[in-house]
């Protein structure tokens, strides 16, 4: 029996089925000013476990979590011309507070390079007192004229690092260690995405910045979408903000600086990294539900064994959910399960029980098979993991599969157009031919080196560029 | 040898020694903009530590997490009258955004019953629907035209918890749950602090409540502290929503809801609460820093000893860190570790290494020992739980040493102007009592039963009305 539809499919209209998965598995929902959004309890979840697991390899790295303000006076923008630039046009504006026009209007932080080296100029004071590694976990506002829930919104959810070294070599290997430890570690073994790691190309860096590294995904229909980035800044907000300390020579010097961020931008990217037509699909290392035990029917035996086997479970360290709701049909809530992308649904039936057995659904590669109930203990760790490994071998393959060698701007445009990601020599492509891209919507995603490694600088010989359409 | 003297005595001036604490603790600074504030590293682990042991007990209370945006469209704050009028003269407004003036400006959340109501509305139909329990981790602003770090901020963190039930009954004892079994569980258990739990007077109450329950905690002049709250809402907002489900019964019926806050103001509270003339003294169970070991010499020995006592003690469940930072002097970092209030500190030198002991001193008690190297494993876990104990312990001590039971308004007045809190029968002072004591920069705290307890109404028999000073 063919399945009913739920969404429309990924190959007729991605954009929609991406904004049809998302309100059908209750993820978020558009906001009432333009370009906010509400992150409902199950995409809210997704985000806690990215939290979860990236503060944990941002403490690993050194970094203390600390908050600055929301509020920003107008003139600390303006201190690093570059930087006011690149945000003047998205920022959102506080004119009155407390009932009164404001003396000068504040900011709403569109990031916090500016008002964490205000902070910086003050702690910092002696070579002893770096690295100073500081992360934060805020929300900020850029104001976004073509909104799209998760991708771009108004106003989004973040980490964002700061970090002050006393030399050039430790600030980029700090931002190195942070692009490849932190974010690219999270994103391959959580995430189960296959991201490339590349160096932006000088038209696409930071505001403010001298190098920006990125990560980058492919989506389901062969575009890409940026994950998150690691950015050495160079000396450039510790001229604006005189953040300087002494050395052991007994010097004034400025510091060597980083910053980056990943958001909830990146529950968009698993979505379309992962997603298929019949939904989300979750890797287990990040499901907030790793296993749902459903109850068939309403029948008293049937309810206990499922209890049951929801606490062994939980016993052996999976996280479980047990949905005995069956005054809602069992066909609409297997749907749902499936939707929302749970990797393994346990569904029991009286028939079911009296055989001693459940049938295990698997989310990633799909299919259900009937299994010992006093297997599953054991069986559904094991399933997990293997899960895991099948969701990366696949982003894997996708990608793998959907990008070519190409050597000229006609024949990337076309790579990009169908839906696939195209290398070309940097050297052939330059400033020039990405200009050339830009014009067709075709963005230069990151340079990698020949054997897919970061490029020390944007010359460096062998220099490949990565292009595509990107969300 | 009398100590040198880090802070001014709180017994000479308690607030600058609360604000001298929070600069030399390194627990916050002010923000550039008025009113706002940065945390930094120390201070927001002391409220990462809040924030872990308040969302396990949240989460045990069935609630699930979500956001909602910070951005709230003016029109929503008018929709219930009272709430408007509490939050009109506080509101900090959005007038320009990507360049242009706004149609409509926007509000920056000061809180967000509004919002998420607009959302409840949406997502409750039915009966299976209730109850819905919503908390969310979130910035606030509120213009403070006083502020005090911590206590009074222009932006704050918090939590806020907002449920809909289908009877008056459930939400009542749904906002009672969450004051007794979150947040005086939380403020009682781990922060050490006696806290009263009461209700609030009619013109103390929440803007758009129909009762709110408070847990006030005395400071360390006798002052009172609102430490969080949990408001019945009735059907107020659901009526502005028009938030309706349908009952089993098949009729359409406006559903009951609460809300529930906890802040940044908590760390203010641990600090007036348990702080003295050294600095600041956390509870155990909440220390980030449970112990500290000091390298007293830069000597090979000694380090190997250190770092080894700091893995032993981690590998016995105690939050640890090594201070082998030698290059500053021992005394300086002593004083330091005493200020930040870190429970225990464990001092080896070469001379304690000869004799196979350390000093342990103890921040809460005070006092310092000689202890057997040896020992430390299982010494300290029992040290940090009869620590724990004692700061209660400590706690309700003072607050009943510095309360009493007062008849007329002139007698609480003078209570408080000693710095202490006054008991006195509600029905002798009355609304028309409570404005003379307001007129005397006394409010009445809450309202509580003869023994205790929290009065089922303002006008129950027997309720006694504690009255203070407050922050």
């Amino acid at each position: 029996m063919a399945k009913a539809l739920v969404l429309t499919p990924r190959a007729d209209d991605f954009p929609r089925w991406y904004q049809e998965l998302i309100n059908k598995a209750e993820l978020a929902d558009n906001g009432p000013v333009r370009g906010t959004m509400v992150i409902r309890p199950y995409g809210y979840g997704l985000w806690e476990r990215m939290q979860q697991e990236l503060d944990a390899r941002i403490k690993a790295a050194g970094a203390s979590n600390a908050y600055f303000p929301l509020f920003i006076p107008q003139s600390y923008l303006t201190k690093e011309a570059e930087h006011v630039e690149g945000f003047a046009p998205e920022l959102a504006v506080v004119t009155h507070g407390g009932g009164k026009e404001l003396e000068e209007p504040v900011v709403v932080r569109p990031t916090s390079e500016t008002i964490i080296n205000a902070s910086f100029s003050k702690w910092v004071q002696s070579y002893r007192d770096l690295p100073l590694l500081i992360n934060q976990w805020a929300n900020v506002v850029r104001w976004e004229m073509r909104p799209r829930v998760f991708l771009r919104t108004t106003e989004f959810l973040w980490q964002e690092g700061h970090t002050a070294h006393a030399t050039c070599e430790e600030a980029r290997d700090y931002a190195a260690h942070i692009h490849r430890n932190v974010y690219a570690d999270f994103m391959v073994n959580v995430l189960g995405i296959d991201v490339v790691l590349g160096r932006k190309t000088p038209s696409e860096r930071f505001a403010g910045a001298v190098n920006t590294l990125t990560l980058e995904a492919m989506t389901g229909d062969g575009k890409a979408l940026q994950m998150g980035t690691s950015h050495e800044l160079g000396q450039n907000f510790a001229r604006a903000f005189n953040t300087r300390y002494l050395s052991r020579d007994g010097t004034q010097e400025l510091v060597w600086q980083t910053s980056w961020g990943s958001s909830t931008r990146m529950v968009g990217g698993l979505i379309m990294a992962h997603g298929d037509d019949d939904g989300l699909r979750v890797p287990p290392r990040l499901a907030p539900v790793q296993a749902v035990v459903l109850a068939v029917k309403d029948d008293q035996a049937v309810l206990a064994k499922v209890r049951e086997i929801g606490d062994r479970l939980t016993a052996a360290g999976v996280r479980v959910q047990v949905d005995d709701r069956t005054d809602t049909p069992f066909g609409r809530r297997a749907v749902d399960w499936e939707l929302k992308g749970v990797p393994v649904r346990i569904e029991i039936g009286p028939r079911d029980l009296e055989k001693g057995t459940a049938l295990l659904a698997r989310r990633i590669p799909g299919g259900k098979e009937p299994v010992a109930l006093d297997s599953l203990a054991a069986l559904v760790p094991e399933v997990l993991e293997a899960d895991q490994t099948l969701l990366l071998q696949q982003s894997r393959e996708w990608r793998t599969s959907r990008t070519s060698e190409v050597a000229g701007v006609g024949d990337a445009v076309e790579v990009a157009a169908a839906g696939g990601w195209a290398r070309i020599p940097w050297a052939a492509l330059g400033e020039a031919g990405e200009a050339e891209l830009a014009a067709q919507g075709v963005t230069v995603r990151c340079l990698v080196t020949e054997d897919g490694a970061v490029p020390e600088a944007d010359d460096a010989p062998g220099t490949v560029a990565i292009v595509a359409r990107a969300y």
